[in-house]
C-alpha cells in the first residue's frame, strides 16, 4: 500500500479511491458520446480559488445537458475540498492543483437513448498544474494561430456549456499545431469574430482599452470574469464586444486568460508580432499584478521559476 | 470461470477480455473530450454485413481526426470477425449483433494537447440488437420530431466523421423526447434542410421518386448506400438533394435507414401523418423486400416477432 | 334593431357599422396578400392603455409598408376612442377589450401591382380579451415550445412591422401545438437567438438580472417597454441582449409579455421546468405588482377569477 | 338581375354567387394573418391549361399549412371548371381568364390560435388576364430590377407554398417600382442567388444553355415546368442550378415565365441591357414557339394585338 | 517650367514631383491587385483637419495588410504638411483640398507572391474638393439607394481597412447609378443591416436619438467620430447600433458623413422621402452648426456658394 | 536603342511600347480602386493556348464590371498575338510566356464616381513563366494551407470575375506564408467548402473519382476546364461538387490546376500528407500525361529541368 501513498486519490461514484481505480465502463455515455459536463478550478498556494463560481457554472452546464448529478452544489463543494485536502501532501510547496468535477450521463439500461434511468458517473479529481511545460509562455508570450475551423454555433451546441465534446476545438488545435508546434489555436465564430481556444479566452488592448469577445460564443471563463473585475477596479476602460482579425492585427497588446494561466501575454497572432514588444505589455502587466494581488501569489513567478530548473 | 461463459468478450488494446474488464482510465481523451472514432456494422443470421464498407468509413473518420489506430484495416477486420465469432454462442438463433470498433486518442503524457505521443485505445465489441425495444416501430412507424437544434456545420466538425462527440445530436434527442417520448429527432442543417438523426438517415418518396439529403451534412450511412443501390437496381427514380420541411410535409411516404433498422417506415413528422396510410407505403415496401433479399433474411419479421412475445 | 344592441360596432372606411357588416371584398390586398398593418391596445378597467404608443408603432408599420391610411394619428386616435366608447356598454364590469386598427392597401385598379391608386381599407374594432381561455396560464405558467422554424430575418420582412403576414409565426405555432396542445411557440431568429412568439415577447431572470432579446429581430412590444421601464424604476438590473437556449435552460425565472397578458410567468421551456418553482418567481412577482400599480388594476386577479367560474 | 348578366360569378363556401357577394368577414384568418393558400391557372382559347398540375400544387400548399379544404381535388376540379364555364360568356373571343382557388383557415372560435375547429373559407374565381396592361412587355422586354430585399428562407416560410403572405415579395416590388415604374422585381435568396419575383420564374440562356434557379428557393411554377419540358423536347441543353448576378449580367438572353405571361423576354437587368438585342432572342423565340404550339394558341400575338387598339 | 507653376506636385517615393510624373509601373501590386492602403483628410480654410487621426487609421490599415511604408507616422505627417503647403498657392481662397497618402506593396522581384522583398510605393497628393459637383446635395439632400450587393464581410476583407480594393462598393455604386443617376449607394452588410457607402457613413435620427451603424462592418470614419463627439457635447442622445431598412424607412432625419461632405442631409432612401421635410432637419442642423464651429468654417456655405456661379 | 532589343514590349492604349513605358497615372481607377479586369493565357512551345477561352472569360469579367474596352474580342485577340510575336525572340527555346490583357476603367473626369466618361486603360503584356521558382513543386508536391480567411461571397463580389481586386486572396496568402513559407493558400467559401487559391483551382481524387468545387464560388479556370475535359475523354469519373475539409483530409490524391502549372500535385493539406505517397498519384499522372499530349509538350519536364540547372 505504500505505493498508494504516492498516488493521488479521487472521488468516484460515492467513494474515494486511488486514481488508477477510476475506470469507466466503455458503455458509459461519457465515453461513447462525450455526454458529460465538467468544470475545473485551480489552487493558489494550495487553496482552491473561486470554487463557488466554478460550481455555479458546472451546474448550469448540467442543466443545459439535463444531467442530474444526484448531489447538491453544497455536497459537491464539500467533496471537492475533501479530495483536494487528501491530495495536498503530494504537492511540492511551490506547486498547485487543478481540481475538476466530471459528471457523465452514465450507463443507461438502453444506451441508445438519452433516457433518464441512468445513474450518473461522478468523478472529482486533482492534477498538478503543467507549470513546467508552460513556463516559457510567460517569458516569450503565446503564439496564437487562427485556424480555418469555426467555433460551434450556439444553436448547435452552446460554447458556454463546458462538456466533454471537445472535437470542434481539437480540430482547431490540430490545425494550429501542424503549422506551429508551439501554436495555440484561437477559433473564429460563425460570424468571423474571434471566439476562444481550448480552455482559454482572448483579450486585447488598443488605445488603452481592454477588449474581449462577448460571452455568447465563448465559455464565460472565471479568469475572464476576474480580469474584467480587476480592469473595473483599476479603472481601465474595458469592453465585451465583437473582435475580428482587423482588431487582432492592430492590437497594442494581447493576452489569454485561463484557469491555469490566469493571464498570459500573447506574442504573435498568425505569425504577426503584437505591436507592444514588451512581454507583457504595460496594461497586461498592470492586470497581472492586480491578479497576483487578488490571489495572494506571484503566479507568474511560479511559472518562470520552472525555466531555471 | 463459468460466469464468463455467459459474458460477452471484447478486444481491448491487444487482448480479448470479458466486456466487464473493458474499463477506460478517466484521463483517456476518449472520455475527457469524446476524442475517438467508431463504426458499427450488424449481422444478419449471425453474419456480419458489409464490414469492409464500415471499416473504410472508420479509417476515413480516423484520418479526419488524425488518430493512428496502429492496426491495418485488414488486421481490424480479422479482429472484428474473431470477436464476433467468440460471442456467437451467446446469441439466440433469431437474434443478431451490432459489432463496433472504437478507437480513442488514448492518454497522452500531456493530456492538454493533441500530441501524437499517446497510444490509442482500441476496442472491438458486440452488442445484441435492440430488436424488442424497437419492434413496434415496424408495426406503427416512427414518429419523427424536428427539434430547434441545428446539425453541426462541416467547417465546425464534419457530420461525416463518426466520432464520440454526440452532444449536438443528443441536444436534439432531448428536445424530441421531451415533446414525444417515442419521438425520433431528425435535425435540420445550418441551411434549414433536413440532415439526419442519431445514427439514422432520412428518406422520403413523392410522386414515385425516392429522395434523401446529400451526404455533405450527414453521415453517409452504409444502409443509406444500400438503399440507393437497391433503388437503382429496381429502377425506382432516386435523388440525393436538398429536402426541407415543405418536402417532408408533402411526402407520400417516408422512412429512416440505419444499421440496425435497415429501412423502417415513418408514421408522422412533427405530428403530421405521412400521406400514405399503409405502414410501410408501397415504394418503401418494395425497398424493404429488396433489402431483405440482399441480406438473405426477413429483418422486418425478426423485429415484428418480438411484439408477440 | 334590438339584435344590434348586442352586437359590437366597428369603424369601416368612414362609417361605424355593426361588426357583421365589416366584410372585405376578396380582391382586397389585405386578403390576397396579407398586405396590411395593424396594432392592438387593451383597456384596463374600460380605459385604453398607452394608445399613443400603439398608434406611433402603427404609423411606423404603415410607413414601412408604404401604405397611406388617409387619416392622421390624431384622427385615428379619436376614431379608436369613439369605437371603444360605443362598445363599452357590452362589457361586463370585470371584462376588458382589445382595440385594434387595421389598414390594408385596399383594392387597386390593377391588383397585380403595388400601385398607389388604391384607397386603403381602414377598420377599427374591439374584441373582449380572452380572459377565461387564458386564465390558467397565470396559475400554472406558460409552457414554452421552441419550434424548428426560424423567425423571418429583417432583410426579408422586418419583424418589427406589425403586419397581416403571420404565416412565419403560424408555422411555429402549428409545430408547437402538435407537440403540446397547451404549448406557446417562441421562435429562434436566424442566428439561433430567442426572438419572439405570436404577439408575445420573452423575458428571463438570472442572478437577479432581467433579460430580453434586443428589439432588432422582434416586435418592440409596448408591454415589453413598460416592463423595462418598471425594472428601471424598481432598480432591477436589466439588459436587452442576445439570449440563446443555454440562457433559457439555465434561467431562474422566465415570463412572456403581451398586450393582453401584460406579464405572465413561464413554467417550462421545451418541457424543462424553469428553476424557480414559484409561479410567478420573486422578480416576476415584483414586476407584475408594479405593472398592476401602473395600470391601476389587478390584471392577474382579473384572469384568475375566471378559473372559479 | 340584368346587371348580374354582366358580373362574373364565383364559388364561395358551397354556393355560386356574384363576385361582389364574395365578402370576407374581417376576423377570417385569411384577412388577419394571410393564413390561406391559393393557386391560379389560365385558359388558352377559353380552355383551362394544366388544371391538374395547379391543383396538385394547391393541395401541397394546403398540406404545408395544415389547412383541410373539405373538398377532394376532384371536387375542386369540377367546381373550377363549373365556375369557369359560368363566366365564359363574359369573355371576348380573344380574351382569356385566370382562374384561382383560394382557401383560408376561416374564422376559428378562438382566432388567437391555429385551432382546427374553424371551417375553411373556399373561393373559386375568374379574372380576365391583364393582356392590355402587359402587352408592351412582349414588344419591349421586361426591365428586371434586383432589390436589396432577400427572398424568405425555407426554414422561415417555404417559398414553394403558394400562400396569401406576399409582403416579402411586395417589399421587393416596392423597391423596384420606386426605382423604375416599369421595373419587375426579381429577388435574390439568402445565399445571394437569384430566386424569383411575384409570380414569376427567371430563366437565362448562355452559350446555348437554358438555366433557371433550382426549385428549392422558388415556387416551382407550372410554366417553368412546361418550359423545361419543351427545352428537353427541343433538345436544348438546360440546367436547374444556382444563378447569381455574374451569370445574369453575362447572359445572352433572359426571360421570365409565369402563368399569364407563359414566356416573356427580359430586356435588361438592373438597367444593363441583356446581350442579345433581339426581343426575344433566338433560343427564347424557339421556346415561345414551342409553347404556343403546345397550348394551341399564339399567346404572344394575343398580347401584342392589344398594343394596336 | 511655367506650366509647372500651374500643376500640383506630389510626393512620390522620396521625391516631390509634378503630379503628371507620378506614374505607376503596371507591375506594381497596387495596380495588379489593388494591394495598397490609403487615407484622405481634408482642409478647412487651407488647414488640414485631424491629420493625426487619419494617419493613425492609415497605419492600422497598413498593419492589417502587412505593408511596411518605410516611414514613421511622424515622417508621413511632415511629408503631408509639406506637400499640402507646396500646393496651397494653387487654391482659390474659398477652395480646399483633399490630401491623401497612398502606399502600395510595390513591385516584388516575384510579383506572384506577397513576399516582403518589395519596396513599397509611397504617394502623398492633394486634390481640390469637388465642391461644385456636390453643391446641390446640400440644398436638395442626398438620394440614397440600397443596392442588392452586400458589403464584404470582416472574415473576407475587413471593411475597416481603407484599401485600394473598392470593387465591392463599386458594384453597389453601379447598381445605384443605373437606377438613379444622382443616387448614392449605401450597402447592407451580410446580416442585412445598413453598412456604408463609398467613403461615407450613414446616420439617422428618430425620436431625437442619433443612430449610426456599429463600426464592425464599416470604416470608422473620422467625420463619423467627430459627429458622435459633437452629439455627446450637445447632449443629443446617440447610439452605435444595428440599423435595418425598417429603421431607415421610419427615420425622422438622415444624413451621411464623409471627409469631404462633413455632414450632408439625406432626402430619400430607396425613393421614399425621409419624414422631416426640412433639408436639413433640426437635429442634423444642430450637428452641422456644431461641426462648422469646430472646423471654424461654414462648410455648407462653401458648397452652396457654388450653385450660384 | 540596343537596350530595347532586350526589353519586352507591350500594347498600351493603342501603341506598342517598351514595358518600362507602361506607366499608369496614379489617378487611374485601376490603381485607386483595383477597378480593372484581366485574363492570362500561357504558351506551350511558344504558341498561345486557348486564347479564345481566355478572351471569352475576359469579356464576361468586363461586362460584369460594366467596363467597355473599346476593342472587339477579335481585335483584342490580334493585339495579343502581335504582342506575343514581338516578344518571342526574347524567349529561350525551353521557356514560355504568360500573356495578359488588362483593362481598367481609366481616369474619369470625376474619379469619385463610376461615370462612363472615362476612356479605359488597355494593356496587353507578356511575362516569362516562373519555371525555375516553381520547379520543385512538381518534384515535391504543393503544400496547401487552408487559412481562416473565407473567399468573398458572390453577392459581394463575384469570385468568377477576374479583377484587380485580389486583397481577399492576398489576406489568405499572407496567413498561409506566415505559417509555411512554401505554403499555398486555398480558401474556404462562406459555407465552409473549399473554394480556390490565388489563380489556382483545387482537385482531389477519392476511390478513383476526380472532384473539384463547383464553379459558383471559384473562377472557372481554363486549366480546370481542360482537366475536366480530359477526365471525360479518359473515362475517369469526375464531379463538380461541394468539397469540405473532411473530403480533403481523406483524399487519395490532390492537385491544383492553373494556367502556368497546368496540373501540379499536392503533397499535403494543412500539414497532413495526402494518402497517395507517389508524387503525382496514379490518376493525377494519367491526367498530366493527357494534358501534355493535348498541349503537345512535356510541361512537367519543362519545370523539372530547371531544378538541375
Amino acid at each position: 500500500m505504500s505505493s498508494l501513498a504516492n498516488e493521488r486519490v479521487a472521488y468516484f461514484n460515492g467513494r474515494v479511491v486511488p486514481e488508477s481505480d477510476v475506470l469507466i465502463p466503455f458503455r458509459d455515455r461519457g465515453f461513447l458520446a462525450g455526454d458529460a459536463a465538467f468544470d475545473t478550478a485551480r489552487s493558489f498556494g494550495h487553496k482552491i480559488f473561486r470554487l463557488k463560481e466554478h460550481l455555479d457554472r458546472l451546474y448550469r452546464s448540467l442543466r443545459y445537458l439535463k444531467i442530474d448529478p444526484g448531489l447538491s452544489p453544497k455536497e459537491m463543494s464539500a467533496i471537492t475540498e475533501d479530495v483536494f485536502a487528501r491530495n495536498t501532501h503530494l504537492l511540492d510547496k511551490d506547486d498547485d492543483y487543478w481540481v475538476s468535477q466530471r459528471i457523465s450521463r452514465g450507463v443507461p439500461a438502453d444506451d441508445l437513448t438519452v433516457s433518464s434511468d441512468a445513474r450518473p458517473t461522478v468523478i472529482v479529481e486533482c492534477k498538478p498544474l503543467p507549470l513546467k511545460q508552460r513556463a516559457t509562455l510567460f517569458r516569450d508570450g503565446i503564439e496564437v494561430v487562427v485556424p480555418s475551423v469555426r467555433r460551434a454555433a450556439p444553436d448547435m451546441l452552446s460554447p458556454r456549456a463546458k462538456t466533454h465534446n471537445y472535437l470542434n476545438l481539437t480540430m482547431g488545435d490540430l490545425e494550429a499545431r501542424e503549422r506551429n508546434p508551439k501554436g495555440w489555436a484561437i477559433l473564429l465564430d460563425a460570424d468571423g469574430n474571434i471566439a476562444e481556444g481550448t480552455g482559454s479566452n482572448f483579450f486585447m488592448v488598443r488605445d488603452g482599452i481592454v477588449m474581449t469577445p462577448q460571452s455568447r460564443y465563448v465559455l464565460p471563463g472565471v479568469s475572464r470574469a476576474v480580469t474584467l473585475e480587476l480592469a473595473a477596479k483599476l479603472k481601465i476602460p474595458h469592453q465585451e464586444r465583437d473582435i475580428d482579425l482587423y482588431d487582432a492585427y492592430t492590437a497594442d497588446e494581447a493576452f489569454l486568460t485561463s484557469t491555469s494561466l490566469c493571464i498570459c501575454p500573447v506574442r504573435s497572432i498568425n505569425g504577426r508580432a503584437v505591436a507592444e514588444t514588451a512581454i507583457p505589455g504595460p496594461v497586461t502587466r498592470q492586470l497581472i499584478d492586480a491578479y497576483a494581488g487578488l490571489v495572494g501569489m506571484d503566479f507568474v513567478g511560479q511559472y518562470l521559476r520552472r525555466i531555471e530548473r
